[in-house]
């Protein structure tokens, strides 16, 4: 294979003028160029990306990381980012995070490396200390303010709670619960966290009784769920109610199903994000969309921005669609008896 | 930030020595190795990952080249790569292709480049040329032969369309549809192509009629997959019985219920795959079962040794699982009347 060598030789230049050429930085006289560029050709010189990028200091990846891939959610946030990333010349590095905090460090380290231009965060890790001192391009999704610029993308789930306490207690709900992640010491803090703290409280305020079922997160597997769920209606047999993420709210129906219960009649039902999985059930589940489309291209935009050297906003947050199933749509406001 | 300099400077030795010290190629005495390695904890040194990848000709970056990061095959055996490439001290480059081909190309540039140490790729745009002069390390996922030293793995797919038509036999059909990819000049020599023919084959030897239903491979997309499925119900409305991967199938059993046929009595289901989703629907579906971690462990178990300079097999066939469901278990043989 030739080398840069054998192209200065060929184009009777000096090796730091190929460099010129392939880097396009300095000046080289517009003659000199052709004469480098036809060598190029001649010889069919492949110049080294690692060397290319080391004079660049640019390598057109961008790290994103998410909790898991597997999980629907993530899937359809990638494959967005991805594709959009794609249009303007990055390409993407993945990184599942799920149990492995030093996974993410990982990550970050290759950042500061320079083996990526920016990050895209998804992380549930926390672990802010490691985002302090990388003055690199990140953006963050759905975290809490991880470091001074870094930019924090979220959809508005306090409205998205609400959405969802309000469906469930028009057609008549009583006692409900919801799923949520277990506690961790700054939890409370997460923008994904309002939706159950709003879900509660209004359910509270409206008489009805709201139960947290706590669930560790783990990798996506609907199995797995299956369990927990079970336990779930064991403790609390009288629930006329759920919510939670779809892939929970999906469990759920069909362990309600199993056991002989009605949807909507015995037990409503509402889940969050909408993936693409809510589209293979029926009768139809009533839903809190997140704009899955709009997070990718809010966070390509804000990355590409930063690393262009541009000031970007703090914080975007994106509004959420609540879309109505069957599983809230009781012709009659009748309670089933227990 | 400290240089190489500087950590050269500090410890008292040659910029090349401390290079030794970092790539851990070429001789340095002890007693130098641990001068140079206090002066770079001293100075809190970090190497620029492009210089000394740049030493080592090594990224430890596995390119993974899928069509549809959104289709929960993909997504599924692309997290289990991740994992087990992660393991191995790999990270992963994830690249979507549906309907890219140039796409493709740029990744395999980035391979010839040195900007990946190796790629395990799902094309299904089969540009073979592209594959022709890249001698690096390539594993190849359910495609035919793309170049020599390339291997193949794939699942017994003959043995799949085999199970799946003698499921829908079994309780009775007559007539059935199997939805497959739209014709491309080479499909026939894909492997997964394979299940088509096998289950047309077994299909029409038992005197049945089976329907190939051709759909485009495009963006991984529920809501368009139901108008295909609707298109199909008019064209063929006698059809007792449906094959097809996981989404198709899940797909074709909503409209079924939408329009009041019941499953199985009216129609009956074997779906391909056995991705997760196929855990959401009650009553459960008959599927025939890929086995992805296996797929995923095969293909880093020898993207590294091909890595490592060993010879590995042309290719690796694994074997299918047929899990019987709800929508091919009819008590009694009685078919429906039409």
């Amino acid at each position: 294979m030739a080398s840069i060598q054998d192209v200065a030789k060929k184009a009777k230049v000096g090796v730091g003028t190929v460099s010129r050429v392939l880097s396009g930085n300095g000046y080289v006289a517009e003659d000199t160029k052709r004469r480098v560029e036809k060598a190029i050709k001649a010889l069919d010189y492949t110049p080294n990306e690692l060397a290319r990028n080391l004079l660049r200091n640019k390598t057109n990846i961008i790290g994103v990381i998410v909790p898991d891939i597997a999980n629907p959610f993530y899937a359809s946030l990638v494959n967005e980012i991805e594709k959009e990333l794609r249009k303007h010349g990055y390409k993407t590095m993945l990184c599942n995070t799920v149990g492995e905090q030093t996974n993410e460090k990982s990550y970050l380290e290759m950042l500061k490396r320079n083996m990526v231009d920016g990050i895209i965060t998804g992380t549930h890790t926390l672990d802010f200390e490691a985002y302090q001192d990388i003055h690199c391009p990140i953006v963050s999704l759905d975290t809490p303010p991880l470091a001074q610029g870094i930019p924090v993308i979220m959809a508005d789930h306090t409205l998205g709670g609400r959405m969802a306490a309000e469906a469930l207690l028009r057609c008549g709900c009583k006692e409900v619960v919801q799923f949520r992640d277990k506690n961790i010491e700054q939890l409370g803090k997460f923008p994904y966290f309002k939706r159950h703290e709003e879900f509660s409280r209004v359910i509270k305020q409206n008489g009805a009784v709201c139960h947290d079922y706590i669930v560790e997160w783990n990798d996506f597997n609907l199995h797995n769920y299956q369990k927990v769920v079970e336990e779930c209606m064991e403790e609390y047999p009288h629930i006329d109610g759920a919510f939670g993420t779809d892939s929970w709210i999906l469990c759920f129906r069909k362990l309600a199903l199993m056991r002989g219960k009605r949807i909507p009649e015995d037990i409503r039902l509402v889940a969050y994000d909408n993936t693409d999985i809510m589209n293979v059930v029926y009768p139809t589940v009533s839903v809190v969309e997140q704009p899955i489309g709009e997070i990718a291209l809010t966070s390509v935009d804000l990355i590409t921005r930063l690393i262009g050297g541009e000031q970007v906003e703090e914080s975007v947050t994106l509004a959420v669609t609540f879309r109505e199933g069957a599983s809230t749509q009781i012709p009659e406001m009748e309670r089933s008896s227990q």
